[in-house]
């Protein structure tokens, strides 16, 4: 099912925010890119707009340029405006997490509007949107660039549309059991004795010490043979097969 | 109380994306940046880098530059490696957000490690660390700018450790009460059975279909007013102080 999520950015200036908002759509799975008004109407094949974009060029060669923000939501049933600066009144702020969790499920079609770098967006396009999202920062600095943005909200709303899994790496661990733990650590208490490090008359807690680091460490099959396979080694004697 | 987390670029080659990590850092309050052999030495004092980073050079000029990510490591407990390639074995992978919950309180000092932008970490390096972090993103597109991908962990893990508080942008509303809200119903309902669009001998469910209506408009005291000096402008009559 194509997601129905739309990016607005509104009066954009920079062609490199633009790709990178691109690409920050796209790798959360979003492609309804639209541009009022950009600064150059040109951006949208500009060569770093295209360089920023990376891998996201089909988002580029879908997007629209519109006139005016009333434009550009058709179809729109929800619009979230982005915006620092204070107004006399409009739609309430929100945290992107706590109204994207409340929106999931209303049958909305959502927009994501942003501002212009340097300015934000006019109170004019605020009013025509039903909630304002704020990005929680460190008050003192606390200001996104415009693409950082649109990541954060991209990621902040496929999270709450249920998100992507994520794949491991690596390969399932196989997890050594109670009894081969205790295998390697009683051939290791004998090594510590025949060294004399562990006094078998005065044991104090060694071996339940390192039986906690070693459960801490969540051992695996072939972590067990290689701790074996040093104590062996301690001991002198030629590794076995 | 400075904030002890760490946020290490190995190899990184783009001065934009130091630069752009750097505000992405500041802007959820953390200033600690250690490079490990960037591409270029004095990647720090270039001047797209300083251009990227906006408002943040005090954290460029607070960055180290050192040869290894050993040595980047020096006072931290706790290393998470972002790294999307598959490799034979290596630490668990987890997704940002349960990773950072269940990181707060241990008491770790927390590194967040960035491999280089084209090859990613390399296995040495990943192992290293105690964690693998996978950012959740569309599995056939999947892989986030560099500074992109610093500033979504810079904000999950700000989130994870309290967050910030959202600064609301407009006055508090001042709302209507029920009693407000049930007067402009009544003053409206006249004014529609003058003028002949609600018969009062078959009502049918207008006037609780507009009361739900206004409910869920949630009427400020303000609109209330409007409502109702709409209501007698529509009957003729000069709008009273």
């Amino acid at each position: 099912m194509a997601d129905s999520t739309r990016f607005i950015l509104v009066n954009t200036s920079h062609a490199g925010n633009v790709g990178a908002a691109a690409r920050a759509m796209k790798v959360m799975g979003f492609t309804d890119l639209v541009l009022v008004q950009p600064r150059f109407p040109d951006v949208l094949v500009q060569e770093e707009t295209v360089a920023m974009a990376s891998g996201a060029a089909d988002v580029l060669v879908r997007a629209r340029v519109v006139p005016t923000l009333a434009d550009a939501l058709d179809g729109i049933t929800w619009a979230c405006a982005t915006a620092m600066t204070p107004r006399d009144f409009g739609p309430p702020t929100f945290a992107p997490r706590p109204h994207f969790e409340s929106l999931v499920g209303t049958g909305h079609r959502v927009a994501l509007v942003f501002g212009p770098e340097r300015t934000g967006l006019s109170n004019e396009d605020v009013y025509r949107c039903h909630a304002c999202l704020s990005i929680p920062a460190e008050p003192a600095y606390g200001s996104l660039n415009l693409a950082q943005a649109v990541q954060v909200l991209a990621y902040e709303w496929r999270q709450a549309l249920g998100g992507y899994a994520v794949q491991p790496r690596t390969a399932e661990p196989q997890w050594a059991d109670g009894v081969a733990v205790q295998g390697a650590l009683t051939h290791w208490q004998g090594v510590l004795e025949r060294i004399g490090f562990l006094d078998p008359v005065a044991p104090k807690k060694l071996m339940p010490r390192l039986n906690q680091l070693l459960n801490r460490a969540q051992l695996t099959q072939e972590e067990v043979h290689i701790l074996r396979g040093i104590a062996r080694a301690v001991d002198g004697r030629p590794q076995q097969k």
